[in-house]
Protein backbone atom coordinates (compact mmCIF):
# COMPACT_ATOMS: atom_id res chain seq x y z
CA UNK A 1 0.00 0.00 0.00
CA UNK A 2 0.63 3.39 -0.55
CA UNK A 3 -0.90 6.82 0.39
CA UNK A 4 1.01 9.98 -0.91
CA UNK A 5 0.23 13.82 -0.20
CA UNK A 6 1.48 17.34 -0.82
CA UNK A 7 1.11 20.05 1.13
CA UNK A 8 3.07 23.47 0.92
CA UNK A 9 4.85 25.60 3.98
CA UNK A 10 4.84 29.44 3.54
CA UNK A 11 8.30 30.51 5.15
CA UNK A 12 9.12 33.92 6.88
CA UNK A 13 12.71 33.44 5.76
CA UNK A 14 15.45 32.00 7.39
CA UNK A 15 14.48 29.65 10.22
CA UNK A 16 12.68 26.47 10.94
CA UNK A 17 9.21 25.62 10.82
CA UNK A 18 7.62 22.48 12.63
CA UNK A 19 6.11 20.07 10.42
CA UNK A 20 5.34 17.81 12.54
CA UNK A 21 2.12 17.81 13.14
CA UNK A 22 1.11 18.20 9.19
CA UNK A 23 3.25 14.68 8.57
CA UNK A 24 1.29 12.74 11.75
CA UNK A 25 -2.07 13.82 9.87
CA UNK A 26 -0.99 12.16 6.88
CA UNK A 27 0.25 8.94 8.34
CA UNK A 28 -3.03 8.89 10.08
CA UNK A 29 -5.26 9.41 6.72
CA UNK A 30 -2.43 6.75 5.12
CA UNK A 31 -4.81 3.75 7.26
CA UNK A 32 -1.36 2.17 7.04
CA UNK A 33 -0.63 0.15 10.00
CA UNK A 34 2.82 -0.36 9.94
CA UNK A 35 5.70 0.57 7.22
CA UNK A 36 8.07 3.61 6.60
CA UNK A 37 7.07 7.73 6.19
CA UNK A 38 9.04 9.13 3.63
CA UNK A 39 9.21 13.57 4.13
CA UNK A 40 10.68 14.92 0.65
CA UNK A 41 11.19 18.73 0.64
CA UNK A 42 11.72 19.77 -3.52
CA UNK A 43 13.83 22.46 -2.75
CA UNK A 44 17.71 23.08 -3.16
CA UNK A 45 17.68 25.96 -0.98
CA UNK A 46 15.71 24.61 1.89
CA UNK A 47 15.76 21.41 3.61
CA UNK A 48 14.46 19.26 6.72
CA UNK A 49 16.06 18.36 9.59
CA UNK A 50 15.04 16.05 13.07
CA UNK A 51 15.67 18.15 15.62
CA UNK A 52 14.88 18.30 19.46
CA UNK A 53 11.56 19.78 19.75
CA UNK A 54 11.70 20.86 23.11
CA UNK A 55 14.00 24.01 23.65
CA UNK A 56 13.35 26.56 20.88
CA UNK A 57 16.85 28.44 21.69
CA UNK A 58 18.03 24.49 20.15
CA UNK A 59 17.22 25.61 16.51
CA UNK A 60 18.85 29.31 17.11
CA UNK A 61 22.03 27.42 18.09
CA UNK A 62 21.97 25.37 14.80
CA UNK A 63 21.67 28.81 13.17
CA UNK A 64 24.45 30.26 15.34
CA UNK A 65 26.44 27.17 13.77
CA UNK A 66 25.91 27.18 9.92
CA UNK A 67 25.76 30.97 10.04
CA UNK A 68 29.69 30.44 11.46
CA UNK A 69 30.78 27.58 9.07
CA UNK A 70 28.46 28.56 6.34
CA UNK A 71 28.43 32.59 6.22
CA UNK A 72 26.61 34.84 3.93
CA UNK A 73 28.25 36.78 1.17
CA UNK A 74 31.56 35.17 1.07
CA UNK A 75 34.02 35.89 -1.29
CA UNK A 76 35.03 32.58 -2.06
CA UNK A 77 31.64 31.62 -3.98
CA UNK A 78 31.25 32.58 -7.60
CA UNK A 79 27.49 31.74 -7.88
CA UNK A 80 25.57 34.90 -6.08
CA UNK A 81 23.22 36.18 -8.95
CA UNK A 82 20.05 35.91 -6.14
CA UNK A 83 22.73 37.29 -3.03
CA UNK A 84 25.04 36.58 0.00
CA UNK A 85 22.44 34.28 0.87
CA UNK A 86 22.24 32.08 -2.31
CA UNK A 87 25.12 29.82 -2.26
CA UNK A 88 25.04 29.31 1.69
CA UNK A 89 21.52 28.31 0.95
CA UNK A 90 22.67 25.76 -1.22
CA UNK A 91 25.47 24.62 0.73
CA UNK A 92 23.27 24.28 4.00
CA UNK A 93 20.73 21.80 1.75
CA UNK A 94 23.61 19.60 1.12
CA UNK A 95 24.74 19.36 5.01
CA UNK A 96 20.69 18.58 5.94
CA UNK A 97 18.50 16.62 4.30
CA UNK A 98 16.39 16.91 1.34
CA UNK A 99 14.36 13.84 2.48
CA UNK A 100 13.96 12.03 5.57
CA UNK A 101 12.44 8.58 6.62
CA UNK A 102 10.59 7.30 9.75
CA UNK A 103 9.33 3.98 11.18
CA UNK A 104 5.17 3.62 11.13
CA UNK A 105 3.60 1.44 13.36
CA UNK A 106 0.38 0.89 15.02
CA UNK A 107 -0.85 3.53 12.61
CA UNK A 108 1.32 6.72 13.35
CA UNK A 109 5.30 7.73 13.41
CA UNK A 110 7.55 6.10 16.06
CA UNK A 111 9.74 9.50 16.46
CA UNK A 112 11.25 9.37 19.90
CA UNK A 113 10.19 11.75 22.15
CA UNK A 114 12.50 14.62 21.62
CA UNK A 115 11.99 14.94 17.53
CA UNK A 116 10.08 16.94 15.26
CA UNK A 117 10.29 17.52 12.00
CA UNK A 118 11.60 20.96 10.55
CA UNK A 119 11.54 22.72 7.78
CA UNK A 120 14.57 24.35 7.31
CA UNK A 121 14.19 28.20 4.89
CA UNK A 122 18.05 28.84 4.26
CA UNK A 123 16.97 31.71 1.99
CA UNK A 124 16.72 35.46 4.06
CA UNK A 125 13.64 35.88 2.22
CA UNK A 126 9.78 34.33 2.55
CA UNK A 127 9.57 31.71 0.01
CA UNK A 128 6.53 28.59 -0.53
CA UNK A 129 8.12 25.20 -0.16
CA UNK A 130 6.60 22.03 -1.52
CA UNK A 131 6.45 19.16 0.75
CA UNK A 132 5.38 15.45 -0.41
CA UNK A 133 4.90 12.71 1.91
CA UNK A 134 4.95 9.36 0.75
CA UNK A 135 3.58 6.53 3.30
CA UNK A 136 4.43 2.82 2.22
CA UNK A 137 3.47 -0.21 4.13
CA UNK A 138 0.65 -2.73 5.36
CA UNK B 1 5.63 -7.44 3.00
CA UNK B 2 7.07 -5.19 6.46
CA UNK B 3 9.44 -6.56 8.86
CA UNK B 4 9.90 -4.25 11.81
CA UNK B 5 12.09 -4.70 15.12
CA UNK B 6 14.08 -3.01 17.67
CA UNK B 7 16.82 -3.18 20.05
CA UNK B 8 19.09 -1.04 22.38
CA UNK B 9 22.54 0.17 22.49
CA UNK B 10 24.31 0.80 25.52
CA UNK B 11 27.01 3.83 24.93
CA UNK B 12 29.69 3.78 26.98
CA UNK B 13 29.75 7.82 25.93
CA UNK B 14 30.76 9.98 23.06
CA UNK B 15 32.06 7.63 20.52
CA UNK B 16 30.82 4.58 17.77
CA UNK B 17 29.49 1.47 18.00
CA UNK B 18 29.11 -1.01 15.12
CA UNK B 19 25.85 -2.43 14.65
CA UNK B 20 26.37 -3.61 11.22
CA UNK B 21 25.39 -7.54 12.70
CA UNK B 22 22.17 -6.66 14.40
CA UNK B 23 20.94 -5.01 11.05
CA UNK B 24 21.81 -7.94 8.77
CA UNK B 25 20.38 -10.28 11.79
CA UNK B 26 16.90 -8.64 11.41
CA UNK B 27 17.13 -8.65 7.53
CA UNK B 28 17.81 -12.41 7.45
CA UNK B 29 15.05 -12.96 10.02
CA UNK B 30 12.82 -10.77 8.01
CA UNK B 31 12.62 -13.10 5.39
CA UNK B 32 12.14 -10.13 2.29
CA UNK B 33 14.20 -11.44 -0.73
CA UNK B 34 14.45 -8.14 -2.62
CA UNK B 35 13.69 -4.43 -0.90
CA UNK B 36 14.93 -2.01 1.56
CA UNK B 37 16.24 -1.76 5.10
CA UNK B 38 15.81 1.14 6.84
CA UNK B 39 17.91 1.94 10.08
CA UNK B 40 16.33 4.97 12.41
CA UNK B 41 17.84 6.00 15.72
CA UNK B 42 15.40 7.89 18.01
CA UNK B 43 17.48 10.56 19.49
CA UNK B 44 18.57 14.16 18.78
CA UNK B 45 21.86 13.15 20.57
CA UNK B 46 23.28 10.53 18.59
CA UNK B 47 22.94 9.69 15.10
CA UNK B 48 24.33 6.89 12.26
CA UNK B 49 26.83 6.55 9.49
CA UNK B 50 28.03 4.58 7.25
CA UNK B 51 31.69 4.50 7.66
CA UNK B 52 34.82 2.60 6.54
CA UNK B 53 35.18 -0.74 8.14
CA UNK B 54 38.59 -1.91 8.05
CA UNK B 55 40.34 0.61 9.61
CA UNK B 56 39.24 1.84 13.44
CA UNK B 57 41.39 4.84 12.40
CA UNK B 58 38.65 6.31 10.63
CA UNK B 59 36.65 6.67 13.03
CA UNK B 60 39.40 8.29 15.14
CA UNK B 61 39.76 10.77 12.75
CA UNK B 62 36.32 11.57 12.22
CA UNK B 63 35.85 12.26 16.24
CA UNK B 64 39.47 14.66 15.61
CA UNK B 65 36.87 16.25 12.66
CA UNK B 66 34.00 16.53 14.66
CA UNK B 67 35.55 17.96 17.75
CA UNK B 68 37.08 20.63 15.49
CA UNK B 69 34.13 21.85 13.42
CA UNK B 70 31.51 21.22 16.73
CA UNK B 71 33.82 21.66 19.46
CA UNK B 72 32.06 21.55 23.43
CA UNK B 73 31.57 24.20 25.30
CA UNK B 74 30.64 26.63 22.39
CA UNK B 75 30.85 30.41 24.41
CA UNK B 76 28.46 31.32 21.16
CA UNK B 77 25.37 28.74 22.27
CA UNK B 78 22.54 29.70 24.70
CA UNK B 79 21.25 25.92 24.86
CA UNK B 80 23.42 24.20 27.63
CA UNK B 81 21.52 23.01 30.47
CA UNK B 82 22.73 19.49 29.83
CA UNK B 83 26.45 20.49 29.77
CA UNK B 84 29.08 21.58 27.44
CA UNK B 85 28.32 19.02 25.09
CA UNK B 86 25.07 19.24 24.88
CA UNK B 87 24.10 21.32 21.72
CA UNK B 88 27.32 20.38 20.31
CA UNK B 89 25.69 16.80 20.33
CA UNK B 90 22.41 18.16 18.56
CA UNK B 91 24.68 19.85 15.83
CA UNK B 92 27.23 16.72 15.49
CA UNK B 93 23.30 14.90 15.02
CA UNK B 94 22.01 17.08 12.14
CA UNK B 95 25.28 17.05 10.55
CA UNK B 96 24.92 13.05 10.66
CA UNK B 97 21.84 10.91 9.94
CA UNK B 98 19.10 9.58 12.50
CA UNK B 99 17.94 7.38 9.65
CA UNK B 100 19.63 5.58 6.49
CA UNK B 101 18.04 3.13 3.96
CA UNK B 102 20.24 0.19 2.48
CA UNK B 103 19.10 -1.70 -0.54
CA UNK B 104 18.29 -5.56 -0.24
CA UNK B 105 18.91 -8.43 -1.99
CA UNK B 106 19.42 -12.28 -1.53
CA UNK B 107 17.64 -11.64 1.55
CA UNK B 108 20.36 -9.82 2.78
CA UNK B 109 22.21 -5.90 2.90
CA UNK B 110 24.45 -4.98 -0.08
CA UNK B 111 26.24 -2.98 1.68
CA UNK B 112 29.62 -2.37 -0.27
CA UNK B 113 32.91 -4.44 1.00
CA UNK B 114 33.79 -0.76 3.10
CA UNK B 115 30.89 -0.11 4.43
CA UNK B 116 29.85 -0.74 8.17
CA UNK B 117 26.63 0.65 10.08
CA UNK B 118 27.94 2.83 12.68
CA UNK B 119 25.75 4.17 15.77
CA UNK B 120 27.72 7.51 16.91
CA UNK B 121 26.94 8.63 20.65
CA UNK B 122 27.47 12.17 20.52
CA UNK B 123 27.30 12.69 24.58
CA UNK B 124 30.33 12.41 26.37
CA UNK B 125 28.13 10.24 28.89
CA UNK B 126 27.07 6.78 28.69
CA UNK B 127 23.04 6.00 27.21
CA UNK B 128 20.83 3.43 26.47
CA UNK B 129 19.96 4.27 22.68
CA UNK B 130 17.01 2.79 21.16
CA UNK B 131 17.25 1.74 17.18
CA UNK B 132 14.23 0.50 14.96
CA UNK B 133 15.04 -1.33 11.48
CA UNK B 134 12.23 -1.71 9.36
CA UNK B 135 12.64 -4.18 6.17
CA UNK B 136 9.83 -3.46 3.33
CA UNK B 137 9.97 -5.91 -0.03
CA UNK B 138 8.92 -9.38 -1.65
CA UNK C 1 5.80 -4.43 -6.60
CA UNK C 2 9.88 -4.15 -6.10
CA UNK C 3 12.48 -3.19 -8.85
CA UNK C 4 16.61 -3.23 -8.59
CA UNK C 5 18.80 -2.49 -10.82
CA UNK C 6 22.99 -1.45 -10.89
CA UNK C 7 24.79 0.53 -12.60
CA UNK C 8 28.45 2.25 -12.48
CA UNK C 9 29.99 5.74 -12.94
CA UNK C 10 33.70 5.84 -13.59
CA UNK C 11 34.83 9.02 -12.75
CA UNK C 12 37.36 11.54 -13.64
CA UNK C 13 38.56 12.06 -9.90
CA UNK C 14 37.57 14.24 -7.65
CA UNK C 15 33.89 16.04 -8.62
CA UNK C 16 30.46 15.92 -9.79
CA UNK C 17 29.02 13.30 -12.12
CA UNK C 18 25.24 13.67 -13.12
CA UNK C 19 23.28 10.79 -12.40
CA UNK C 20 19.74 12.17 -12.45
CA UNK C 21 18.44 10.61 -16.50
CA UNK C 22 19.97 7.34 -15.29
CA UNK C 23 17.65 7.12 -12.60
CA UNK C 24 15.04 8.16 -13.81
CA UNK C 25 15.41 5.71 -17.29
CA UNK C 26 15.33 3.18 -14.22
CA UNK C 27 12.01 4.26 -12.56
CA UNK C 28 10.28 4.38 -16.14
CA UNK C 29 11.63 0.41 -16.56
CA UNK C 30 10.13 -0.40 -13.18
CA UNK C 31 6.33 -0.07 -14.39
CA UNK C 32 5.88 1.41 -10.59
CA UNK C 33 3.10 4.37 -10.91
CA UNK C 34 3.35 5.56 -6.91
CA UNK C 35 6.06 5.09 -4.50
CA UNK C 36 9.89 5.66 -3.72
CA UNK C 37 13.28 5.57 -5.61
CA UNK C 38 15.79 4.83 -3.59
CA UNK C 39 19.74 5.71 -4.76
CA UNK C 40 22.40 4.05 -2.84
CA UNK C 41 26.10 4.57 -3.37
CA UNK C 42 28.25 1.53 -1.83
CA UNK C 43 31.40 3.44 -1.27
CA UNK C 44 32.65 5.59 1.69
CA UNK C 45 34.76 7.88 -0.20
CA UNK C 46 32.12 8.82 -2.97
CA UNK C 47 28.76 9.81 -1.83
CA UNK C 48 25.27 11.35 -3.18
CA UNK C 49 23.69 14.90 -3.29
CA UNK C 50 20.90 16.21 -4.10
CA UNK C 51 22.21 19.59 -6.11
CA UNK C 52 20.64 22.83 -8.00
CA UNK C 53 20.92 21.68 -11.67
CA UNK C 54 20.98 24.84 -13.56
CA UNK C 55 24.32 26.53 -13.08
CA UNK C 56 27.44 24.72 -13.06
CA UNK C 57 29.20 26.82 -10.76
CA UNK C 58 27.04 25.73 -7.68
CA UNK C 59 28.94 22.41 -7.77
CA UNK C 60 32.37 25.04 -8.23
CA UNK C 61 31.76 26.53 -5.11
CA UNK C 62 30.51 23.12 -2.82
CA UNK C 63 33.61 21.85 -4.22
CA UNK C 64 35.27 25.48 -2.44
CA UNK C 65 33.27 24.81 0.89
CA UNK C 66 34.67 21.33 1.51
CA UNK C 67 38.50 22.53 0.13
CA UNK C 68 38.34 24.72 2.95
CA UNK C 69 36.17 22.47 5.91
CA UNK C 70 37.88 19.42 5.15
CA UNK C 71 41.02 19.98 3.17
CA UNK C 72 43.68 17.42 1.88
CA UNK C 73 46.73 16.67 3.52
CA UNK C 74 45.14 17.97 7.04
CA UNK C 75 48.29 16.82 9.69
CA UNK C 76 45.46 16.10 12.53
CA UNK C 77 44.60 13.09 10.29
CA UNK C 78 46.17 9.44 11.22
CA UNK C 79 44.22 7.10 8.83
CA UNK C 80 46.00 8.54 5.48
CA UNK C 81 47.47 5.09 4.11
CA UNK C 82 45.75 6.20 0.79
CA UNK C 83 47.72 9.78 0.70
CA UNK C 84 46.39 13.16 1.60
CA UNK C 85 43.18 13.09 -0.25
CA UNK C 86 41.88 9.54 2.08
CA UNK C 87 40.36 10.73 5.14
CA UNK C 88 39.15 13.91 3.72
CA UNK C 89 37.20 11.39 1.52
CA UNK C 90 35.64 9.75 4.34
CA UNK C 91 35.18 12.60 6.12
CA UNK C 92 32.81 14.13 3.23
CA UNK C 93 30.91 11.28 2.40
CA UNK C 94 29.77 11.11 6.08
CA UNK C 95 28.90 15.08 5.91
CA UNK C 96 26.80 14.29 2.51
CA UNK C 97 24.23 10.97 2.06
CA UNK C 98 25.14 7.31 0.92
CA UNK C 99 21.28 6.92 0.28
CA UNK C 100 18.82 9.22 -1.28
CA UNK C 101 14.88 8.96 -1.47
CA UNK C 102 12.84 10.23 -4.25
CA UNK C 103 9.07 10.14 -4.37
CA UNK C 104 7.60 8.35 -7.57
CA UNK C 105 4.26 9.97 -8.82
CA UNK C 106 2.84 8.80 -12.57
CA UNK C 107 5.59 6.37 -13.24
CA UNK C 108 8.51 9.11 -12.45
CA UNK C 109 10.37 10.99 -10.05
CA UNK C 110 8.81 14.18 -8.22
CA UNK C 111 12.35 15.70 -8.37
CA UNK C 112 11.66 19.62 -7.91
CA UNK C 113 12.49 21.48 -11.43
CA UNK C 114 15.99 22.70 -9.93
CA UNK C 115 16.73 19.43 -8.32
CA UNK C 116 19.49 17.01 -10.12
CA UNK C 117 20.81 14.14 -8.67
CA UNK C 118 25.12 13.85 -8.32
CA UNK C 119 27.40 11.40 -7.50
CA UNK C 120 29.90 13.17 -6.22
CA UNK C 121 33.95 11.43 -6.25
CA UNK C 122 35.82 12.90 -2.89
CA UNK C 123 39.12 11.14 -4.25
CA UNK C 124 41.52 13.07 -6.39
CA UNK C 125 42.30 9.87 -9.25
CA UNK C 126 39.39 8.53 -11.00
CA UNK C 127 37.26 5.15 -9.68
CA UNK C 128 34.82 2.94 -10.29
CA UNK C 129 31.63 3.83 -8.52
CA UNK C 130 28.73 1.14 -8.19
CA UNK C 131 24.97 2.88 -7.38
CA UNK C 132 22.30 0.73 -6.31
CA UNK C 133 18.42 1.91 -7.69
CA UNK C 134 15.45 0.45 -5.90
CA UNK C 135 12.01 1.72 -6.57
CA UNK C 136 9.26 0.30 -4.67
CA UNK C 137 5.60 0.75 -4.90
CA UNK C 138 2.46 0.27 -6.76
Amino acid sequence: MVHQQQFEVSTRGRGTTDITAQVAEIIRAAGIRQGLCHVFCHHTSASLILCENADPRVRVDLETFMSRVVPDGDPAYIHDDEGPDDMPAHVRTVLTQSGLSIPVDGGRDLLGTWQGIYLWEHRTHPHRRRITVTVMGE
